[in-house]
């Protein structure tokens, strides 16, 4: 057997792969979606009783590519291309390649590949901007079951997720209990509270007064909102941190001067030195401190690339989602009719999606007699810390598939390399 | 005695009054305000020894109007018209005017009376906007130091803020600690925390932003930048609240709807009667959740009357505060200069100014062998809680008047009404 420390030189190239269903989608909202891609991603073999498949849930801005790195087109690994949870998934790594099959899918009205609002609308030719249908937790869970079926997966190992990932978990033990034998929700919670709502709002209403937003149709336009989107991604960035790993980090330290001028023996080209900067300069528009210039940046770059009607989805899609809500708020009730083996995990600084949160659902699973694992991780990160390789963490989500979930499926605890 | 319950019928009017200064006033950026004006109002009488006078500091949001009714021009109250701490401050109440004269003074730079960015540039006849100068903590309380020469005030009392009142506060015991007697810190902290700054920093890109911004010239291009300054209030107003209280308040109960038509035995301009609503629209532009319309409703007032520079402006000062800076960090080092005593204030579900921040004040000042009072209050409401009147926290503040502030003054502790 290799030791889990044991360097791989070689990258693990995945490929993404889209399915065209032609079969009408209904929605949750009451809207039908005639037709629609899903983009997937596979990491590993599936075994011939067809029963080590691990279906990976993403969240807000992230996508199918969950492990491994994207290739050329001469086959060669492209730089920084590694997948969003490539340090929990892969080859030797706390979800193993080696023995799982780990499906990755692009949700629907994502902007990264799946059918969304950038997409062509067939009604009229034109993108869907903000016509796209609201899409759901439930509806995304639909759309994947649909996809295993393309894919002749009828029973899950596991289904897994963070954040909005740990949701559609939750909601595929709730609407496909059959078909999920385990369980794993990382950082997440049974439905958001007020004060969740309300920063996915603020979010929402900079994206949506944004003049060049257009009602949502800005690509008719030929335009983008890139200030709301900014200012989404700053708020979203502050709540997904904590205050004292922000205090670490950035704390109060200004923000270094760039030298305007280039020193006399630069050569041409050469970036100017930053200099270190102790006194403040009294600005209220330019940057002065350092987790100022960070937000910045972080906004700019999101504004690049993110898709603004995604961001509503996505966050509504976020809003949405409570399952209890249907039985008057009743947890207990509401997880019932889930019948798999459940972990979770929660981070004590994550104050988006706080332990109390995930102690809500732990109880709700012991009220219905559930096997139910939880760790709650004392980290420092906030809600990012499920993104991070806290040993802790990935120790237990590692065990939990050695032994668990491995055993549930009748595969030795210890297979060779 | 009149018994501190018995209900008061008629109201203290009390009248905004103007002090213009000609002096040029040194800023700490290193800019001069040529002249200036201050507004101010009073509540009380100052007694025959000058020595029972009361400087009241506000922040962000709020005025010299502190507390007592504004009248119109025949002397009648105007409805509404308290002062922002009108709970703590008045005849018989925990700062209690029939003892003590209290002073309100509108700080600098902002627009509800003294001299700001929509106040008219000497040097070029148009509103200062942009160009007003950068104010700080340290440059209001010199301002507000020079108004109380001209009102014959040497010594006061007590000086006593919250939030960003409290900061001023605490900047009063160290640029004059021979003028005050006792400092009453609520809800405040020794500087803000990256995460705070953060907040700001979010809240002006939204301002700066906008396009009717115009780079802070915006009254002379005729607009005006409200998207930026409903988001930026909308941020500040999660921030001010709990997550506790968020929930108990507004949970994620929808927003009724509203009866699109007149019932048949409608009276003419009677308002649709709300509807309660189970059912989501699904909508991601409109307003689906309580918690949102709050939000938007609360963004809108704030938008319509508050200045966008003089939110820049104030936000800055609260960003600038650190009076440990110049001492490497060391706290304790800067509180040295301090000679009064202390009151302190933190609220339990205050995550903007935590109680933590407080005890690092306290901590500092008993290093220093301070005579200082602490108490921290079980409050559910979050930083909102130093405006409402939590009888713990209001009892506190009065038996550190009656007692503490009052034997310093040598006036007998129990007054005849």
């Amino acid at each position: 057997m290799r030791p889990a420390w044991a360097p791989r030189t070689k990258p693990v190239i995945v490929t993404p792969q889209t399915h065209r269903f032609t079969e009408p989608l209904q929605l949750q909202s009451g809207a039908v979606l005639p037709a629609y891609e899903l983009v997937f991603e596979t990491c590993g073999q599936l075994n011939a009783e067809r029963s080590n498949a691990v279906l990976v849930c993403h969240a807000l801005n992230a996508s199918q590519h969950v492990a491994g790195m994207h290739a050329d087109a001469h086959g060669v690994a492209i730089p920084k291309s590694q997948g969003w949870w490539d340090n929990m998934i892969g080859p030797g790594k706390p979800v193993d390649t080696d023995r799982y099959f780990v499906i990755g899918v692009n949700n629907l009205g994502s902007c990264f590949g799946s059918s969304g609002p950038t997409h062509t609308n067939p009604a009229t030719g034109d993108a869907w901007g903000a016509d796209f249908p609201v899409v759901t937790v439930e509806d995304w869970v639909h759309a994947q079951a649909r996809l295993l079926d393309v894919l002749g997966i009828q029973t899950l190992a596991a289904v897994m997720g963070g954040s909005l990932g740990g949701m559609q978990t939750l909601s595929w033990a709730l609407q496909y209990p059959d078909r999920v034998r385990h369980a794993v929700v990382v950082a997440s919670a049974p439905n958001l509270t007020a004060e969740n709502i309300a920063f996915n709002e603020v979010a929402r209403r900079a994206i949506v007064t944004d003049p060049d937003f257009h009602g949502g149709h800005y690509l008719r336009a030929g335009t983008l909102p890139r200030r709301g989107l900014r200012i989404a991604r700053m708020i979203g960035h502050i709540t997904y941190l904590s205050d004292d790993v922000m205090n670490e980090k950035f704390g109060r330290s200004l923000k270094p001067a760039d030298l305007a001028v280039a020193l006399p023996d630069a050569a041409p080209g050469d970036a100017p030195e930053p200099q270190p900067r102790t006194q403040y300069k009294y600005t209220t528009q330019g940057v002065e401190f350092q987790i100022e210039s960070y937000l910045r940046y972080q906004g700019d770059k999101f504004s690049e690339y993110f898709d603004a009607n995604t961001y509503l989805l996505i966050t509504r899609a976020l809003d949405y989602f409570d399952p209890a809500r249907a039985f008057g708020g009743d947890l207990t009730a509401a997880l019932a009719r889930a019948s798999a083996k459940f972990l979770l995990v929660s981070f004590t600084t994550d104050w988006r999606f706080s332990p109390a949160r995930s102690r809500e659902m732990v109880k709700a699973l012991l009220d219905n007699r559930r096997e139910v694992s939880y760790a709650e991780i004392d980290a420092p990160h906030g809600h990012d810390a499920f993104l991070l390789d806290d040993p802790r963490y990935h120790q237990a989500v590692r065990a939990y598939f050695d032994h668990t979930v491995a055993q549930s499926l009748g595969v030795a605890a210890e297979v060779a390399a």
